[in-house]
């Protein structure tokens, strides 16, 4: 029972509370979040700490008329449960139940497609110039308020965001059109892990200047009391915090800089001192950023004190905080016999080989713990960089160290190298400098669901000259991808592998060099050739020895095997590709490619991920959906028509 | 003759000469720029304005041991001369003559892949931690210099590239590691068009401050000239300008802010001076950035009163400023009977558009010349948007802009929109918004060479799910694609169209709806088909009628018009496609496909760009070298075998 939260199915009865009552609804409301996330897993520690803040926005805002547009969306659990997805909550993450990222198709309160970093300035300061164009009637069919008011329009961005350049992008343009956006800065100094960089230090030290915020504040909420808050009088405000600010900062804040007004930094976990500051800026004209410290896992406090590990941190007791390990989770199962996670075998690989070579330096974009390059930055704290969320950054600072003697392994989450997409062809790939990119989370990621899924790297690396694309069928496989990428000459290689655990539990070989560009033959067959790229490459491989067909681990998207595609098309009827990967682009189009171009009229059967965007699920389901599964292979190899293959 | 340029064979030379020789040395250099331009166009105003620090660069720096990052490249013809390119500079952006911008490839000099603006400082930092880990013997074979200091790195970006994410994403990252990278920031308030954005006006403020960076130049200086130049006492300049900083500064430096040490402004086109801070900061510790304002065009006063149209103003005459108009050059010869360039189109059919549909916005990033859009910010100011060198945010904005209502048109030249990639797949596609992306200078671009190229944007994007791709074979195609993109309900658009004229001098037809996803029946034949995509369609639609073969202008990439290739497999033997984009994964692609999922065994020969980037020359000559000119078609259609025809 929860007397406040029951009551509450939209935020329209969020807003019929007394402010006073808000500190309980919290309490409340983190208990529920608490609970749900102890048996049905996700994202966890954001969402604590954005808790407050949460609760204030729809207390203050309009929504969904009012538009809050989440930045990533780890945090939005809260959010859910307020804006009538309490009971479907849940459900979250799993199949068909909510997703796992605030996502408009879901529901009207969610804005914009949450999932990459720092993507909010730049949306909502499009939906905040819409605004101003609509109300101008520039646009005629644009929504108005009937109280002639514009909608507000609020961007709420973590300070691990801030680090990521499209953030700055939209930083820099918010003056550059009439608009009111306010930009709520998160900032509780973590991403995933803890923040890095220039931003991070800055963002600290306007900490220690709080004497003209402070002011600023004060004389604000005193206008606000003594009835002077309308339109008016709120330049005036303005223009006297103008007046009194060169006498007051001794410090030029990178905001005002760019012409965004600078409010903070306030406790944004103190929900009525939050409900009073944005009530105050609510209506002011211009764009301007409110600061907020919140504690990451705030009021939980297992999650307080090991944020990285309660960002998600799977299955828990809710009253004792110990945490259930759980198979495929981001647990800690390694040193039980079952096959380790891909990570784990990358991790330890990479400080395996950072011992051998000591050219090798490793560079991630704020996933040391995530990818287990944390492994070898425990060890070698100079030849690690965790340069922030800021993936194409990442590639091109690897470039440079490439380019002058280094040879980086630049680990990147698949889809947010979509990120790094120039960076790899301008900065790397042209100079085919020796830069090893290893893509973590290829393919199906299971419950983080569309934005998550590394669906497009093959498709859209393939075409990219002088790259060495490949993807390990299991453990042995990647360490000695690893090894072969690392050796001298080898220019520029990806190595795609999923998220989770392989099939080796006895994972740690001796590593060997690899021939680039080819394949291997598993077994022989008789009708028809199984080419597989990837840890699929198991399922795919056991479905051929069970139903007679030859199984070939063709390892290297690029350069392709083309003795192996004479050999199959020699001796064999027809070919079935299967690949974690979009179907239009990757390995089975590459096949295609390769056939016509040599004159060989063979079908082919494509099996990989759909021309849609995947939705949520686990792995397993997701498999089952797209045609990914043991038995969709299995029919693809029994030869069913290639349209009932490819669903 | 120029008595000093003729000496100096490389930058050892330069270092020869007294300082005070330097100001005529940059006269000549000068003259040696404008007349060498003035017959063999290029990229011009950005070259004068960076003369002068180019040659501090060169004087005070051991190059090629010391490392100069430059930024895009448009502005290192200077550079070039300097380093043992001076007769070689005659055949600059010619066929096989020098490349267009800066390229390890082809000196030892050019550090870095120049092109696309942003990425010096990332790129240098890695050169300059590289230098520190080789320096700590981390790295065993890294370079040493004999005097046991460390090579020197310098990033070289002007202001309009700092607009850019990655820019900053560098800049936030240079004080997470030890290192000693200059930044020399060249501010002439200028990208090709005028700078834009918040950083802009920061910087224009700095100016306004300089009270204490006037003190600490002079304060360094009169230690220098007191001999109190060794590594101890830089140190003790360091604490003291610490220290006198607060009582000095109003202002917070958003460098300094990020622990980036920042001296300037300075005049650089004052080579004096700029050699003496130069010097001054050459072997300070840390990282630091050096502000100079620079005038674009400086020297040439034409090319300083009108810094646009002289960023490459092709021929022209160096004593009278006129210029020439040239053929394919950024001239005006819209007037003519010729047909136009599809930029002009574009523009001119934007505004159109816009008049009539009040929801229709404009996006550019930082090219409102180049694309044309500038005819419509003209007319309508408020409703165009210059979000500068930002690419990632211009499409996330338009994105935003179109969830509340709007219809934006996005220009982003096709290879620089491979910034954005991400954007259009997380902020646009995944919620089909109405964004139509427009990709100018898609396909071969000529001079500006390989990183220039749009070659991968349609294999790239293809396996994109809720995208409507299309190219238009000629301008009137371009006007009904624009025309159809913006009709309610149709989604995301990408509309790609080559740099340069069309073939319709009469371009302004009605405009009407497409059928979309339907391509169109050109000629019928007897044997072969021939697919195109695109303008080439223009030149192998005519092989095709003289070949006796079919042509068919497919239109759409996306979604593929399956009726066209139902009918084509079942009334011709073969079938040819042509396209102004990479073999792999495109529309050749997209056919091998689509016949193995429809059982059709047909011969399929693909003409489009190879596995190599595609150096700079004349579009024909390029068209020539990678099979895509007449002749070659003529050959794929003759039927000569497919491995022939795909060079």
């Amino acid at each position: 029972m929860s007397q406040l939260l029951d009551k509450i199915n939209t935020p329209e009865d969020l807003r019929r509370l007394r402010v006073e009552e808000l500190p309980l609804l919290c309490d409340e409301l983190r208990r529920e979040v608490v609970n749900d996330c102890a048996v049905n897993p996700g994202h966890f520690a954001s969402s604590l700490g954005a808790l407050e803040l949460t609760v204030a926005l729809h207390y203050v805002f309009d929504t969904p008329e009012d538009r809050i547009v989440w930045d990533v969306g780890h945090q939005a659990y809260p959010h859910k449960i307020l804006t009538g997805r309490r009971e479907a909550f849940k459900t979250n993450r799993k199949l068909h139940g909510l997703k796992p990222f605030p996502s408009p198709e879901e529901s009207e309160y969610d804005t914009f497609t949450c999932g990459h970093a720092s993507n909010s300035i730049s949306a909502a300061l499009g939906m905040a110039v819409a605004a101003r164009l609509s109300k101008d009637e520039t646009v005629k069919d644009g929504k108005k308020k009937d109280n002639g008011m514009m909608r507000h329009v609020v961007a709420v961005i973590g300070d691990g965001a801030m680090s990521g350049g499209l953030a700055f992008e939209g930083l820099n343009n918010v003056s550059s059109s009439p608009n009111d956006l306010l930009i709520i800065l998160n900032d509780n100094n973590m991403s995933i892990d803890r923040s890095v960089g220039g931003m991070k230090q800055y963002l600290l030290n306007l900490n220690t200047n709080q004497r003209y915020n402070t002011f600023r504040m004060k004389f604000a909420g005193w206008m606000g009391a003594h009835g002077w808050m309308d339109e008016k009088r709120k330049k005036t405000i303005i223009r006297l915090s103008n007046a009194f600010k060169s006498a007051l900062s001794q410090q030029q804040n990178i905001f005002e800089g760019m012409n965004i007004r600078y409010f903070g930094p306030v406790d944004g976990n103190n929900v009525i001192e939050t409900v009073r500051v944005m009530r105050l800026l609510k209506d002011m004209k211009g764009p301007k950023l409110l600061h907020l410290h919140t504690v990451k896992g705030h009021g939980y406090k297992p999650a307080e004190e090991m944020p990285t590990i309660w960002h998600a941190p799977g299955v828990f007791d809710p009253e004792t905080g110990k945490r259930r390990e759980v198979e495929g989770q981001e647990g800690e199962n390694e040193k039980s016999q079952k096959p380790p996670k891909f990570q784990t075998v990358f991790g330890e690989t990479l400080l395996e080989l950072a011992r051998q070579n000591p050219k090798i330096v490793g560079v991630t974009p704020a996933m040391p713990t995530g990818c287990s390059m944390n492994i070898m930055m425990e060890k070698m704290p100079s030849r690690t960089f965790d340069v922030g969320i800021a993936e194409g950054h990442a590639v091109t600072f690897s470039g440079g160290m490439a380019k002058d003697g280094l040879q980086p392994f630049c680990n990147i989450y698949s889809a947010f190298a979509q990120r790094a997409y120039d960076n790899i062809i301008h900065d790397v790939a042209t100079m085919r400098l020796p830069v090893v990119l290893c893509f973590d989370r290829a393919g199906l990621v299971g419950e983080d669901g569309p934005t998550h899924h590394g669906a497009f790297d093959m498709a859209a690396l393939r075409p990219v000259p002088n790259l060495t694309i490949c993807s390990p069928m299991d453990e042995h496989e990647l360490r000695h991808m690893m090894y072969t990428a690392q050796l001298p000459d080898m220019g520029t290689w990806v190595i795609r592998y999923p998220r989770g655990c392989g099939s080796q539990p006895d994972w740690k070989c001796p590593m060997r060099e690899l021939p680039v560009g080819k394949g291997r033959l598993m077994c022989e067959g008789k009708r028809t050739a199984v080419l597989t790229i990837g840890p699929l490459g198991v399922d795919a491989g056991e479905v051929a020895r069970e139903e007679n067909a030859a199984h070939y681990d063709m390892r290297f998207l690029k350069p392709l095997d083309e003795d192996i595609l004479h050999e199959v098309s020699e001796r064999y009827e027809r070919i079935v590709t299967v690949e974690d990967g979009t179907r239009n682009g990757g390995l089975g189009s590459a096949v295609c490619e390769w056939l016509q171009d040599h004159g060989k009229m063979i079908p082919v059967t494509r099996l990989g991920l759909p021309d849609y965007f995947v939705e949520h699920g686990t792995v397993n389901e997701l498999r089952e959906i797209v045609g990914l599964d043991k038995e969709s292979i299995r029919s693809a190899v029994k030869g069913c028509d290639a349209s009932c293959a490819n669903k």
